[in-house]
């Protein structure tokens, strides 16, 4: 009994699929770092388990499918300090940014249309694309370009008959790039030139490292009918397990279709929304100091890839992840080869090869992504078994 | 900008499209009888509320794509209760009953697939089966026949070169039939013969009001590489909210495919999913106070059914759902009437329009369905003002 095509292609998510060789080591002994994938360290913020502690219901039962109205009206405050004036029917609570990109795909795309994706890309968009039965056009950033969004005339070579839509994600997983005013600028425009949705995955919103504030496709009133944001509480409040996201547009047309399918799957998680609610209410220093932290973070991987031979990659001012040509022809075996076959004190670390990032298959194959998600101490520690691992690996190829 | 055909295309929550009404209703003071929307008013076990309290970790962190290891192994155990042997590697946690069901239309149909249901059908199928882009081949059950499965034969009039599966909801929402083994074995047989997929909704496994025990597609060794459970604990726990459910099949292609489905979208909540572990120790006196209650909620409605005149209905032996057949050519506007311009003391109750539950278009307008989700004296009340409505509505019609 054969699944179908689409299931046959659903792709094996990158980040999770040398969890096996993870496994055998640390059932061998071994202590990993987990550079690999975006689960933070820090803590979820108290509040959020304060509202857990005073859950008063007797009933966990269905919120309405546009999610709870407190939670909704705490967005509205929340996207308001990034000069975000939304209404609560311009947002739809989603159960995590993931089924709001799949919400994105369905009801703005027909099976066999086409969104055009700068990649290296957030993997799990080939995933959702396949469940969807649609495809992507990867347009290719590079890192000698300082991964960033090719011109409109490139895009223009993507756009045929089929393209709907152009989806980005900034701040960037996985290359850590930050696009500025002038980048989305172009986008709206060729957005309209083209008749084009225009999909923001930022759920990255707070993560900078720079003294430039985040632009959101929501910032270009002359396509607020074209633009879809993707959101996550996952990475702002360390609250991955969760699943909170949001869906926002402002046209009416996409809201009428997203809340039919969102009224389908009945309501994201009800207790996990009554967690999110005070988070609006974390003032400016709770963001600052979980930056400072990244930052700290970031630098500690930098200091470890600048005293490493042949490496290549770029100050990520964004996210919290960076993209690492290394010298060696198959990344993917060098980050397998960590694993079985390396230690330092009883020590490895796990690196995300970076070709599942890349929709283009001769792509990333010398590639990694790193998470900066661990302690500056870990990452120190982490960094080093990388150094040393990759001298030995490339004393023996 | 338009949105895609299909998010054109998907329908309205039948069960909540008369909300304007209600709020409407609401806002001038009414007061609601809720028969229409299985939102059970049972308290959720205390045991979930203690694991909620006594949550300690300080992340709430991405769990495994498959479901947290502990609940995977609690769903185990309570599935071994009902003679369902299972293995970790046949289960997928999933984002309540909902996700399952996308999951399973997504890997097992490929767009323009069409899959056979039996109509009267739980209304969100529609919902789903417009995301997945895969075909509703609605296959009526009746009244007159205490809505049994059609025989083979009138199956195998709407099996075609594009059938891939069979889906059905037993106990059934929302006709509250219970199949029987001898029903479930035809199907099986038929599955074989046609190679096709069995899909079967079994959320309402413990609600059954007769001596005859619940048979689970997964009581058939000899289909087991063709057969898919959908599972929630919504109703069973009264945890609507939660939205844990669960995928699960012996077949290791089909659940490979849906483990990279589920790694797309990264996790189940997690904290909902350590919440519903104890379940698995609530004992035999939970669900029999619990089915216990809910009989006397039914037998409340039959009562009140039974003193109405023209309704037609069959006894509900499982679910907690009945169909009636009203003396009225629009039932939509009757239900709608009762909500806009009938009350007795301030109060008055709120119906489904069953035409939402038929893929055909020309069924079910006379029709209504109950959800007996109310204690008995609300059950009683709200009986009450459905039967003087009615006879009002009668009289002036």
């Amino acid at each position: 009994m054969s699944v179908s095509l689409r299931g046959t292609n659903m792709p094996e998510s990158p980040i999770r699929k040398l969890k096996p060789f993870a496994d055998k080591a640390q059932a061998a002994g071994k202590k990993i770092y987990h550079l690999n994938i975006g689960q933070p360290d820090i803590e979820t913020p108290p509040q959020m388990f304060d509202a857990l502690k005073n859950y008063e219901n007797k009933i966990v039962a269905y919120g309405p499918s546009q999610g709870l109205p407190e939670y909704q009206d705490a967005l509205i405050k929340y996207y308001a300090k990034y000069n975000i004036s939304l209404k609560r029917d311009d947002i739809i609570v989603t159960t995590g940014g993931s089924e709001a990109i799949i919400m994105g795909l369905t009801i703005c795309l027909d099976p066999g249309d086409e969104i055009i994706v700068p990649e290296p890309f957030y993997a799990n968009y080939n995933g959702f694309a396949t469940a969807a039965s649609v495809i992507i056009k990867p347009i290719t950033t590079r890192l000698e370009d300082d991964w960033a969004l090719p011109s409109p005339a490139a895009f223009e070579k993507l756009i045929g008959p089929k393209t709907r839509a152009i989806m980005i994600c900034n701040p960037n997983n996985p290359t850590g790039k930050l696009y500025s005013k002038e980048d989305l600028s172009a986008l709206a425009q060729l957005a309209q030139k083209h008749n084009l949705f225009l999909f923001g995955d930022e759920v990255y919103r707070e993560f900078i490292y720079t003294q430039e504030k985040h632009t959101s496709l929501m910032h270009f009133p002359e396509i607020a009918d074209r633009v879809i944001i993707m959101d996550s509480i996952s990475k702002r409040y360390s609250a991955c397990g969760s699943r909170i996201g949001a869906f926002i547009s402002k046209n009416p047309q996409i809201m009428k279709a997203a809340l039919c399918f969102a009224q389908a799957r009945l309501c994201p998680p009800t207790i996990d929304q009554v967690m999110a609610i005070p988070t609006v209410d974390l003032d400016d220093k709770y963001f600052a100091s979980m930056v400072a932290e990244y930052k700290a973070r970031r630098d500690a991987v930098l200091a470890g890839l600048s005293s490493m031979e042949g490496v290549k990659y770029k100050t990520p001012l964004g996210a919290f992840y960076i993209i690492v040509k290394l010298p060696v022809d198959n990344a993917e075996k060098f980050v397998t080869w960590l694993l079985s076959d390396f230690e330092i004190d009883g020590e490895t670390v796990m690196l995300a090869p970076a070709n599942g990032f890349y929709n283009t298959k001769t792509l990333g194959h010398d590639e990694i992504r790193i998470a900066f998600v661990l302690n500056v101490a870990k990452t120190k520690k982490a960094m080093n078994i990388f150094a040393q691992g990759l001298k030995k690996y490339q004393s023996m190829h």
